[in-house]
């Protein structure tokens, strides 16, 4: 017997047809003799309509009163769960968030988890009921509804997973695991079998969106084994295994590879200030206004100094807060002593990852090499200790993925098909 | 200083410009110095939504499970009058049924509410914040989530004002008051100031469909003063006073009538056995099986017996239910050795109510005289103390409820206009 957290996302329960598939499946798991909590998004647009009211009736509204609005939604899945889990013989019973209760921080709309309270669950459990969980939602100190922010429903089942002690989370997605890169544009990538947290959340932080990067920090540091797997079944209503994201003692020499995937991020903007004053202190009045804006800055780039005693310095922020940052550059220009303001949303910030990298030498070598060979220019460079990203033309994204693939071995062999 | 309950219906809560419209109306009492608690629905049509997803995910749902879904629907709408108010300056919170909490039985899907703590309450009123309370929805022993049933918002508002100790429970309806009958057949109908419980409950089981039933005779038992108005607006946004549902004590002599006003309901079904054995015992063994059936019946007749030993039995149940009757006769046909079963669907019931019946004789006279004037047929008869009723054919109700309105010097006096 093991215990298992199922989790469901908002296009699985889009509707009875699909949550009636989602409980076949968990009566596969519960009668196979294992104790199982599932926990479920909101049906899919949903969550939107409800964030739109919210918004209508006021700009500014009360996040303590948004999170009563928006909760509703993973609610109302919960309980129809529960009666689609009965109505196949399945013992199964809600538990709102409240109920439990999971207690969370007061941040409302993006709240932490604090603890869950698992003693009453843990005596459904043993009485063969099978716990439906709506994801996103916790309770406050106060008594007051929080929920997690948007996709917290990734975060609430590994959250639940660490509580119960489950041997697995389970995430059920569009897609059926974790790849190299991504299929669409490169055919020949391959399903991983096993990837680290470190790895999975450098790949969710650079655009594979298969999981919430929360999420996976959460698995990581309460070393909950996740697997991710496809929502659409064979015809004996099984589905194939996906990716396990495990610690890095559980994958052996055998199987690591230098590099795990290489991933691309086209939501990404360039921002450059030309002609910056030389001198100390100079980059401390660029970023200060930022980090005071809450505006998340990933590339930074500081040309030599020009003999003119000022430098450039480039750095990329995310699309949506463009607008946000030219603002108040516009406002700090005679602070800061700027030029021009240049930037440009045509770019693109392609990554390789992987834990190999801690020990392997030339990563980075081949990844210029290689794009060099192809006539790919790179804007901008960043390293961690198991990834490099480079910014590149947004339209050389498709070929840049392609031949880094290449390179670093990780084509799938040729087959028959 | 007063404290008020107000109650919206779905109508009134249907999308956010008529939500800010209620709150426009709640800020009015608020800032006239009133506590103010608002009780409201869920946005027109959605409740009907949520329980045909419960329906299509099992015929025989879990009501338990029923509860946890449908009750979103006004959680949603709490919060949103909440940002609502918020949003005009006027201090606001929701409370849901589980956080006050509102205690019910546990008979999930129809509970009744057996308690209300208004300890947290009253010191956020003391506070001088509004309470948005969502109708309909409770919390039974085991902490599970209840509702009241459908229409239950009405019962929730009266029960809060009684727990509250309120002055005035405001129900915002999509009618004015009550009227002595129905202005849409009856263009003399006048609106009544002051009506009794006890001709509320009259009024209101007969078909003038204002207040739900259970919701007057919790107020009678619980001496609420409610008052039934529009919540659509003049141009100050203040609504013309409606009419006040009160004791008996509370109105005088003067202002007594006869005859409060006319009803009719052609929701009603005529069934009749012919041909029943006339022995003891015989009329038993019609009305238990629909009794176990759960089948209310309303009007009675039995006929005189036939020289042949043998009487006619007719009666009326709703049309609703009139599948299930026949279906019970056709089980019972031996048992009870009636002859045909006939049923006629196109009947309406009139009725004339008024608390001034108990003290003067001819009220039943009166109304066969004028009904028998006009040569309208009576098929059946039924009175209370304060009701007498007749079943009619249908096409003769309108007409019917003109002359009787009449006889009884209900309608209004003939006006410049």
């Amino acid at each position: 017997m093991a215990r298992i957290v199922m989790k469901f996302g908002g296009t699985s329960m889009a509707g009875i047809e699909r949550i009636r598939n989602v409980a076949m499946r968990v009566k596969r798991e519960a009668e196979a003799g294992n104790q199982v909590a599932v926990v479920v998004s909101a049906m899919a647009g949903e969550t939107d309509r409800l964030v739109n009211f919210c918004r209508e009736a006021s700009s500014l509204y009360d996040p303590r009163e948004y999170d009563v609005v928006v909760s509703s939604g993973e609610q109302i899945t919960a309980g129809l769960l529960a009666i689609a889990l009965q109505s196949i013989g399945v013992k199964a019973r809600s538990w709102l968030g409240w109920q439990l209760p999971i207690r969370t921080s007061d941040g409302h709309a993006s709240a932490r988890i604090a603890d869950i309270d698992t003693v009453a669950l843990d005596a459904s459990l043993a009485a063969g009921e099978v716990a439906v969980i709506p994801g996103f939602q916790g309770l406050a100190a106060g008594e007051r509804v929080t929920t997690l922010g948007r996709g917290g429903s990734d975060t609430s089942a590994v959250a639940m997973a660490a509580a119960m002690k489950a041997d697995r989370c389970d995430i059920y997605t569009d897609v059926d695991g974790v790849y190299t890169t991504d299929p669409r544009i490169v055919p020949r990538a391959r399903k991983l079998k096993r990837v680290t947290y470190e790895e999975m959340l450098e790949l969710a932080s650079v655009g594979a969106k298969v999981l919430q990067t929360r999420s996976v920090g959460l698995a990581m540091k309460e070393k909950v084994r996740v697997q991710v797997l496809s929502s659409f079944v064979d015809a004996d209503g099984a589905s194939e295994p996906g990716t396990l994201i495990v610690g890095e003692e559980e994958i052996d020499d055998m199987e690591r590879q230098l590099i795990t995937g290489v991933a691309y991020d086209k939501n990404e903007a360039k921002i450059t200030l030309t002609a910056v004053p030389d001198r100390p202190g100079a980059v401390a009045s660029i970023f200060t206004p930022l980090a005071e804006a809450n505006i998340n800055v990933d590339m930074i780039v500081q040309n030599i100094a020009h003999s003119t005693g000022s430098t450039d310095v480039t750095f990329t922020a995310p699309q949506a807060e463009l607008a946000r940052v030219l603002d108040v550059f516009e406002k700090q220009r005679e602070a800061i002593g700027f030029e021009q303001l240049l930037h440009d949303t045509r770019v693109s910030k392609v990554s390789v990852v992987g834990v190999g990298m801690r020990s392997h030498a030339g990563v980075a070598a081949t990844m210029f090499k290689t794009l060099g060979d192809r006539g790919i220019n790179v804007q901008a460079i960043t390293t961690s200790e198991i990834k490099v990203s480079v910014l590149i033309h947004e339209d050389e994204t498709e070929l840049a993925v392609r031949v880094l693939h290449t390179a670093y071995g990780l084509d799938v062999e040729d087959t028959a098909a």
